[in-house]
């Protein structure tokens, strides 16, 4: 099951201003083999009363609720399309997780996950542009990455094995950590990089667990060129591990993201290095779970 | 203006469980003046209609409408306090900012602010206990803070001078940023142990910035012996600073709150190290703002 959240044409002032929609299967394979950039239409049926996904994830009963999902077929671009999670509780990334990556810089698996906090206002629709003021754009960046959603919350810090682990997940996402490389590292703390406002597309939709298991290919392409290309099977710290935890020292909550890291191949580790610039398109796709685009824009 | 954040009794299912409150000014002065110890109660209007008072600074005419508050006079003790801004929608965290320790550190002060995110789920109320599983209780210490609470909003990143900056202030609170030094330390990032659930007292009320400045002493107290005591205008980045700074890369939301970082005297820069235990007392006073105090609880 798919499930995306829709930004609605002229929404009325008491009308938050998105729905939930279950979307089309077909539509949305058709759309995927067509390419992203073909104009394809996606399609979905609104999922009764619920404002985005982050929503219908916090009723107990969301995986029935969205299956019951009928009335009108809905037709839309994609770039109608708004984070998936427009508002999540938590929003938690995951420092360097990707196995082959750390061994072949001579390093050992890190036993502890390097977690930092991404804010709502970071967040960007999957097909967004991505406007960054010229003051902080020197040194712009791509993280590919794969997002886990949680769907069951806790009451407090819990020890969960790891079947309650993947119990708690709802499903699965593409993210792209979008990075100031500059305001990343002039201090010891990464959030002021990690959180340019409106720059971290996340989408296209969330794929429920059932329907898709870490293991495909993680590609992420700069103006078509691929420059991260790694399985989703090869991380440290896998998603059930990451919930876990997570949960150990605070609550899980519905609509929680837990992204997971990024491979080799970001623009800041090549050399020459490659940062992003006035036009540049990042696409970052997983096997199975679509693909997300951003376009950068430098502004003033 | 003093403004809080007061837990209803038995709040019916429909009702958010918490009420926004205008404080008595001489029931607040004399319960201070008594001691916080002294049993003795506060008392307060309701601010009609709103449920917290982040959701009061959501409405523009905030100044007006708590000024309005009338009804009936709610007393009530002081662990009915929730966290001033239950839901903020961001918390973000300053590292070393105290420019005296700094020098005596033979550290140049930063040009730029270290910053750091915390989540709500890791606020407490201002006379909460402090709850922690005990594999994450071994390296606990508190940083007493002054805490800066947004009003104005600005609708994206923005260059705000000094006094739009100053504007953009509601007012001040008191904080203490808990800390799992074990967990802040393992890992480069210190998200985590700066994260744990229901941890961090923020109140006991808002002081809107009309009526409070920068000057008066932090002093932090562990079972009544003091730990921190610095003047709150001895800051590198003062609350305008910070303010400003944020805004450079992100919007800022009314009820956000930003934690302006702890003088010298931690628990983890003491020789002996002095970490909090069972039945720890910790209370942060800063003059003219109030005190909040947290007993820690080991659990399980």
């Amino acid at each position: 099951m798919r499930l995306a959240t829709l930004r609605l044409p002229d929404p009325r002032p008491d009308h938050p201003g998105t729905a939930a929609v279950r979307l089309d299967d077909a539509a949305a394979e058709a759309w995927l083999a067509a390419g992203a950039e073909s104009g394809g239409m996606l399609a979905g049926h609104p999922v009764d009363g619920a404002a985005d996904v982050g929503a219908l994830l916090a009723d107990p009963g969301w995986r029935e609720r969205a299956g019951r999902a009928g009335g009108p077929l809905l037709e839309f671009p994609a770039d109608r399309l708004a984070p998936v999670i427009p508002a999540p509780p938590k929003i938690l990334c995951t420092g360097l997780n990707y196995a082959r990556h750390i061994r072949e810089m001579g390093h050992e698996p890190p036993e502890t996950p390097t977690l930092f906090g991404k804010f709502t206002d970071a967040l960007a629709g999957p097909f967004d542009e991505v406007a960054v003021p010229a003051a902080n754009a020197g040194t712009l960046d791509f993280e590919g990455e794969l997002a886990v959603i949680v769907g069951a919350g806790t009451a407090g810090p819990a020890r969960l094995d790891r079947a309650a682990a993947e119990a708690a997940i709802a499903g699965y996402a593409v993210f792209n950590d979008y990075t100031s490389r500059g305001m990343q590292y002039r201090t010891l703390q990464w959030l002021q990089g990690k959180n340019l406002a409106a720059s971290s597309g996340l989408g296209p939709w969330l794929t429920t667990a059932g329907d898709w298991a870490p293991g495909p290919r993680l590609v992420t392409r700069l103006n078509g060129a691929v420059m991260q290309d790694a399985p989703t099977s090869d991380l440290v710290h896998d998603p059930a591990a990451l919930v876990a935890f997570v949960a150990s020292f605070l609550p899980l909550r519905p609509g929680d993201v837990i992204a997971t890291g990024t491979p080799e191949g970001v623009g800041h580790a090549r050399q020459p290095r490659r940062y992003l610039g006035e036009g540049d398109a990042v696409e970052v796709s997983i096997g199975g779970l679509g693909l997300i685009r951003s376009v950068t824009r430098i502004r003033g």
